[in-house]
């Protein structure tokens, strides 16, 4: 592997020093971009570009050729596991994603099988292996996957919910089957992100989309405990590095102590969250990614710039700040205002980082 | 007026002593009921139930009649306020509620018509009247209004949203016009409330839906800081009375504190927050309402009442509690489950207020 020429992500996430704070956002590589929707329409549906490792890599790299982003990741989608489990994932358009096999009782949390990474994803993993081959050390790649209890809110309502009436319904009723349907999917997500860190994944992110709409008690139980299950089965170092770990439940602002807890190396922050305030709280056991609200990418340059101001001010100087925004850029939002967003953290950043 | 011959809910509310815990659910008038389901098919529309003092105050009563709850609701809708503000709300089937004409301009929020409520809301006023009338004292009523910011969002956007791009964008670049819209819909939902205290609503709650989508410095800015001037302009006593105001900002769990702070009786708590921490942050300066998941009533009956025992657990002993959902109950519960719910925080709770 050729050696990386910047590191800022990965010593940041360890909270080591580095020159200015570093900077990436969640669906970088995304439809905001043209060169990605030309992307997409050349390969056909979302899964045939997920499942086609050249031009993952190619989407995956676009968003680096635009800006002087810190980070690059993984382009692919939560659902994979659960689709390499026996779920069948398909995408309706406009509907979002769907099962044809939802997990919605004991035979068939009892069917459910622990995909080999390496045969049943493979797609991902070439994806990785070509991404960092492309990448050729500019920046580190990010690896990812869903947590457990989001994974399951999609497996056992069978697409997206607004409710959470059929998952809850099992929660609270058939508790004994959700732990059993949980536990299966921590396995499987284990070892589907120990073989992105084999592939060449640099650093890893857990996304818990869901944990927030759980009670404190529910969340403990059904969500922090399967992502500490899988931090004590993850491969900590590779190719002579650490492997840092992100954590990131949306909502979970009230809960950044129990997260921090886990083992993990950084907390994603949504932008609900007082970044002064959350590194009081978690800032000397781990490092926060995070935070602007998306919706500023509407706003004006000027106003972005000044944004960007406040927050670094509020996480203040020192390590272990990595810039990001507090949830996916939104679809339709004009690439020059990501732009002026990236660069305003590289050069407001300098002075925190004497 | 009739004397009121429960009055555990303004009790509880102003943190005085009850035999047992008062119990009321967000949305108890509504679909989830087919009595409810028989009056809006006779209505016509939604705004045609809304609109009609008579029917309103038929289903405001009909889960008095089915169940021991503690207090009445008005049935009516947050976007009364805009619309008789000159904004033309209509109802599209299926798609949610819409405005013909969107504040999204300097020239749209000079234009805003501050209502006279007792004019242009008059239907709700006659709502309120004959809904004192026909309860004849059973249990107190709660009027209700939208917070300004919320209602901001649906007056820029047009009607629901999920991305809140135009309003944050108008909050982020125009935040003098945005301080215009919400000083103006303040104005308009301070005399609103008035008026339905003076025509004998017993308690007021002010639903801040969206403040949970802003991060903590724009949530005092523009969400807060109008909540606290509608706050100082209530009226707070009637027919001898305390009148008790009620703030919940679903999502709004870390700001309680500030919330508390605002001079408000009591704040509604979602299901996201602990009431034990709450009660320990916040009991000695407000009562506290909630906060079962509303998810629970898709549970079995002994589930949904482990539930009420430990939230009542949580709480604690001594005053200051009102039962209630998280957030308002799904359209699609079954009646019974709701029943048992009301049950088991009379049954349960009578050991903590000796």
């Amino acid at each position: 592997m050729s050696e990386l020429k910047n590191d800022r992500l990965l010593r940041a996430l360890l909270r080591q020093p580095v020159d200015v704070t570093p900077v990436w956002m969640m669906r970088q590589a995304g439809r905001y971009l043209p060169e990605y929707r030309a992307t997409r329409e050349k390969a056909g549906s979302f899964m045939d570009l997920c499942q086609n490792p050249e031009l993952a890599c190619e989407v995956t790299l676009q968003p680096l050729d635009r800006f002087p982003l810190d980070a690059a990741i993984l382009f692919s989608d939560i659902l994979t596991v659960p689709d390499a489990m026996g779920l069948g994932l398909y995408f309706e358009e406009g509907e979002g994603p769907r099962f044809k096999h939802p997990v919605q009782d004991e035979a068939a949390v009892k069917a459910l099988g622990i995909p080999d990474p390496e045969d049943d994803l493979g797609y991902v993993m070439d994806a990785v292996r070509t991404i960092r081959r492309e990448l050729n050390g500019r920046v580190p790649l990010i690896g990812f996957a869903g947590s457990p209890w989001t994974l399951a809110t999609y497996m056992v309502e069978g697409g997206s919910t607004k409710h959470f009436a059929k998952v809850k319904g099992m929660m609270f009723d058939r508790p004994d089957l959700m732990h059993e349907l949980l536990t299966k999917t921590a396995t499987a997500v284990t070892a589907y992100l120990n073989a992105q860190i084999a592939a060449g994944a640099q650093a890893v992110m857990i996304f818990d989309t869901w944990g927030g709409v759980l009670t404190p008690r529910d969340y403990r139980e059904f969500s922090l405990a399967y992502m500490e299950l899988i931090l004590r089965g993850l491969t900590r170092e590779s190719e002579g590095r650490k492997v840092p770990v992100i954590l990131f439940t949306k909502g979970g602002g009230e809960w950044l102590e129990i997260m921090a807890d886990t083992g993990c190396d950084a907390l994603g922050l949504d932008w609900t969250s007082d970044i002064a305030l959350a590194r009081a709280r978690v800032g000397g056991l781990v490092a926060l990614q995070g935070n602007m609200d998306p919706c500023l990418l509407y706003a004006s340059p000027q106003r972005i710039r000044q944004e960007v101001a406040t927050i670094l001010e509020g996480f203040g100087q020192g390590a272990g700040h990595v810039f990001n925004l507090g949830h996916g850029i939104h679809p339709n939002i004009d690439p020059e205002r990501a732009g002026a967003f990236i660069e305003a953290v590289h050069e407001l950043s300098a002075p925190y980082h004497p």
